[in-house]
């Protein structure tokens, strides 16, 4: 694809979690972790998969977020038991989401240099999903907090989210772009407004996240890295 | 205290919990559950005790609202004894929460009534502390959310958190209005700004938003009930 500039933008957003920094593979870790803590009872693949289930079964009540993740891990040790395992299991996941909240940050290859590029031109903001203090957390340990004009944490990003996310922004779609990882929740909700987006693949999904159809729409397309993303939108130099 | 109209004021902020519905009482209700499950191992007393410090020692990672509370109350069950209760009281610590995140909305007297008068005349916001999710689904269940212009869900309630909402509302502290039940939170870093505050009492505040000093202050003043605010805000008939 050439590099046509994506002309008469106004504002940028860009999701957070695995697109400004790594999120995923520490979920995927403590998964791992709790795993193993409850391999004598089932294998790997059977925990994970009853783990998964109580999220998607708390997820309307949790919304999403670690803590709601350590309350599902905690969870699945009475489902996983039948209620035998030693409370000291309990005191383990509790540790695993407790790490989890301390994690430092890890920005992405490229990403300070991309936001201080763009940051003359266009108002940056960041729409993330997530938990409102972890959120904050992240974003105050990244270094990344100035380059942004708003931040609006959401509890959910469909097109009804994203609809009043423009209308706070005082923005119309045809000035907006979104920068993420997830077809599901940076990509589809975006384009249905008839707003832009680009679509950053990770290499890590959760599965919650993921959708199984392609999605051909001249109002996104995807780039390999944050970098790729400069010659859509920076002006041309003569 | 006759009703000196307060003038020039532009945007008029609520605080949600025992503010505009009723909170806190549900807190004690479930604290008083879990005390009442951990009975054979300490007076509840020294269980509200050890829960609040629980709770206390995890603000910095949990932040506020209920699903830190039912983390709390399970690492509470852990230290209380000592890890020998059966995994059964995990399980009752989690529905105690779940109970909770479900509950109804019981609006406090004269609250919509209140709303109804005051929204022809100022913008009306609504400035809470907790998680996202809880507090999105509490005002959505509440039939209020078409009264308010603005909804602001903070992870804290300082001096630097009001300084941003009025930076994002673009408004200036001397047309700035909070009104809430808890004098640690919606008086004193709003009347540090120089903005103004009515104070509404409610019968029960958590141990954590108490303050133990009285404050003399023209920039707020307290009222019985949320009706009381309105000879002060709104045009007198001639």
């Amino acid at each position: 694809m050439t590099a046509n500039k994506l002309d008469n933008l106004r504002i940028i957003a860009f999701d957070a979690d695995d697109t400004l920094w790594v999120n995923e593979p520490y979920f995927r870790e403590s998964e791992e972790r709790f795993c193993t803590l409850l391999e004598d009872y089932l294998p790997h693949h059977a925990v994970n998969q009853a783990l998964f289930k109580t999220e998607m079964d708390n997820l309307r009540l949790y919304g999403y977020g670690i803590k709601g993740f350590m309350l599902s891990m905690i969870e699945t040790i009475l489902t996983v038991t039948e209620g035998t395992a030693p409370l000291s299991m309990v005191e383990k996941a509790i540790e695993i989401g407790k790490e989890m909240l301390d994690k430092p940050i890890e920005l992405l290859a490229g990403v300070e240099e991309v936001l201080q590029q763009l940051q003359p031109h266009y108002q940056l903001v960041i729409a993330t999903k997530g938990d409102l203090l972890d959120q904050e957390r992240k974003l105050e340990k990244s270094g990344l907090a100035s380059y942004f004009h708003h931040v609006e944490i959401m509890s959910e990003k469909k097109e009804a989210d994203y609809q009043r996310l423009l209308h706070r922004l005082n923005c119309s779609p045809e000035h907006f772009l979104m920068i993420g990882n997830t077809l599901k929740s940076d990509v589809l909700p975006v384009i249905s407004l008839n707003a832009r987006a680009i679509h950053i693949p990770f290499h890590i999904t959760w599965q919650h996240e993921t959708i199984s159809h392609t999605i051909e729409d001249t109002r996104f397309f995807s780039v390999q890295s944050i970098q790729e993303i400069l010659p859509y939108l920076l002006p041309t130099k003569n």
